[in-house]
């Protein structure tokens, strides 16, 4: 074994021990660790914005792009954001040792699914150091531990904020390693810690495609994958235009970089004529490049015709690619073949289009006359989230504290043996 | 691309297309489908029974295990039990379609938190070939179009129940699709389908620890693994004696074969020169190997000396390891370190005992008083069941119709957008 791996499995051996301890830490306790943590991240701002520039200064040294830069610098404002929402996560209610169901068997047995820490959760993450902060707080207030890796680009930053958010955890009973960190920059560590099922439970990773493709791929340990948002909106031809107008505005403007953004328009034949030239003028005044299919180019002259590639890629820009479709079938059928089963919006004002749209849509979320923007914790109300799942196991749609937990079954007997 | 890759990337093109088309099959048709799968199983069991021969045949010919063989062996009465279990099947609830929570949100939104099948579900399985059509049966009841890949060793008796079962799923609009079998023997073809992510949503293997590996390390599409059962009884120093024999003989010998029966037995050390002697004359009775810790070396002369691996191993078979301890302490420790969280009991008159042990016992089953043997889908109450999951993710313990779901919101709006 080399030198790397055994470090790493050091670290997740502790942080295996620790997550056996907090089942029995009480609520309250682990709430005041959390509200420590936020209090010292405030009063750590000047020692985080230190470390923090020496990220920012190689990362502006090595030419990496301008987004990423500012993804990855904290100001003072950041900081804040990053202590309210531990503040937050720490009001919330604690999601383990609720009794899901309960039941007698005609035997006797009495049987209870309840609900539980999953253990370690491993988080593969980039740029963003809030995550580091963000992800700490979840598992801890869900009673897990977690093990965090996050981008080299940041690891100055990542290094700092767990010194400072681990500090006073001992204080509450509460184990060092209940928050780990892998601060080994080596990606043979990220291998090695991908093979350790028996040590971790769940494995989430944050960031791109390459990144979740790159997990995906090497993991032993199950993963949930928080993958693209290729969300779509369709708009019927039983539309309120000033409302689908509206709906598209927001869905794709407000916040154009993040995943719950719309990036693909499907639009009803027999409403095209009317709602495209109007969609047009308002895209094009807030600075939307518009691409289409060549039905959309007879009623939208001269954007530019969109190529296969264009349904399958999320921009995270103010880009748009509209189609013009026959009906809510061939709607649902581009969306289930193209879409990332993540976000996907109907504006109609006919019912039964409207069902069948939300029944036979794939995707983890599907709106009737409302934004995608709303595929959030936060706007569900669930709090503070891990991120947007998009597959189908264990947790779809946004991933909060309920979906941090698992369960187990208590049985009990009174003697009961099988016949 | 290869001949056979191409062969199978079109079966799961199939299976997902059909996938799609579940949904609006109505739940009264697809009972009727898998009632009609049932008598088609009966009415064939003289086709059945001579295709499995084949299989029986050369199995004997290249000089398999007997037990392997008998795995294999279709009887009458085993075809019977067959039909009887979709009998069954379609007799239960539909899982999918229930509204699992609702909420609106101060916007005026409606979240609906909905049950919906999973979509394709890739079943790998050895040997028996009853899985064929008991996962056939559960996929079709849940929605769900499953890929069925048997082993090679029952390839006539597999092809053989499957064009049994599908012959009459037309006949209620269902697509022969959804029942989709991999029928090419080449090992190749499972390696190809474990990469499809984009056409299967889960894959559950079931079998031996070999194939079980094998899928994990080889899959690209999330894994639920029905792993091995190292299950421990414990009898603590506050037991009632006779009770703690009758669990520990059931637990141990009335199917020993079997994933929920015990391999090792923890016991007091308070306890353990009352209880131990006379727990080795019934076990003896019945042919129970026993092995022991050094502890238990000196209460019981004579049998052989446990090794470590014995702590890990799941014998299937006539044997009990048994080791003495310190406590309740030492009992949960051993059990979460050597154990496969699968199912462990304590037999304790004292509750406070009990109650650390169900709750820092990290498995998916934890009983008091009562046998092991009950970790079972018909045993709790949920009818038939695929397997038992080992895993912490999406499904733990028996995994029937509720756990071949997953959930999807819908959100209804009024033209909601987000500020």
């Amino acid at each position: 074994m080399k030198k790397i791996e055994r470090k790493v499995l050091n670290l997740l051996k502790g942080a295996k021990e620790a997550s056996l301890k907090l089942g029995n830490i009480p609520a309250g306790d682990k709430d005041r660790a959390i509200l420590e943590m936020a209090s010292a991240l405030l009063k750590n701002t000047k020692y985080l914005l230190s470390e923090n520039a020496k990220d920012a200064a190689l990362a502006n040294k090595t030419g990496i792009s301008k987004s990423f830069v500012d993804r990855l610098t904290l100001t003072q404002k950041r900081i804040k954001e990053m202590a309210g929402s531990l503040k937050q996560i720490a009001s919330l209610k604690d999601p383990a040792g609720k009794i899901l169901r309960q039941w007698k068997r005609p035997n006797g047995l009495i049987i209870k699914k309840v609900s539980v820490p999953i253990g370690v959760i491993g988080i593969i993450y980039e740029s963003r150091p809030n995550v580091t902060s963000d992800c700490a707080g979840l598992s801890l207030k869900s009673g897990n531990a977690c093990v965090l890796r996050g981008g080299s680009e940041a690891i100055n930053s990542n290094i700092a904020i767990h010194k400072v958010i681990t500090k006073s955890l001992e204080k509450f009973g509460i184990p060092m390693a209940a928050i780990t960190m892998i601060d080994v920059a080596d990606r043979s560590a990220v291998e090695f810690l991908l093979k350790q099922d028996s040590l971790i439970d769940v494995v989430i990773p944050r960031g791109g495609e390459g990144l979740i493709r790159y997990v995906a791929e090497n993991s032993l340990i199950p993963v949930i994958k928080h993958y693209k948002g290729v969300c779509h909106l369709y708009v019927d031809k039983d539309a309120d235009i000033e409302m689908a107008l509206d709906i598209m505005l927001n869905a794709k403007v407000q916040r154009p970089g993040v995943c719950n953004a719309i990036e693909k328009m499907l639009v009803h034949k027999d409403i095209a004529h009317k709602f495209l030239p109007k969609a047009a003028v308002v895209l094009d005044d807030k600075g939307v490049e518009l691409r289409g299919c060549l039905k959309t180019l007879k009623i939208l002259k001269g954007i530019k015709k969109a190529v296969e590639k264009d349904w399958y890629e999320e921009y995270l820009d103010l880009i748009l690619t509209i189609k013009v479709v026959n009906g809510v079938d061939e709607a649902i059928s581009h969306i289930n073949k193209y879409g990332s089963r993540h976000s996907d919006a109907i504006v109609t004002k006919n019912k039964l289009t409207a069902e069948k749209f939300l029944k036979e849509v794939d995707s983890a979320c599907v709106y009737h006359n409302a934004s995608t923007r709303f595929t959030d914790g936060y706007q569900f109300g669930m709090g503070a989230e891990i991120g947007i799942s998009t597959d189908k196991i264990h947790a779809r749609g946004p991933m909060a504290l309920e979906e941090l937990c698992t369960y187990k079954y208590i049985i009990l007997g009174s003697g009961q043996i099988r016949s």
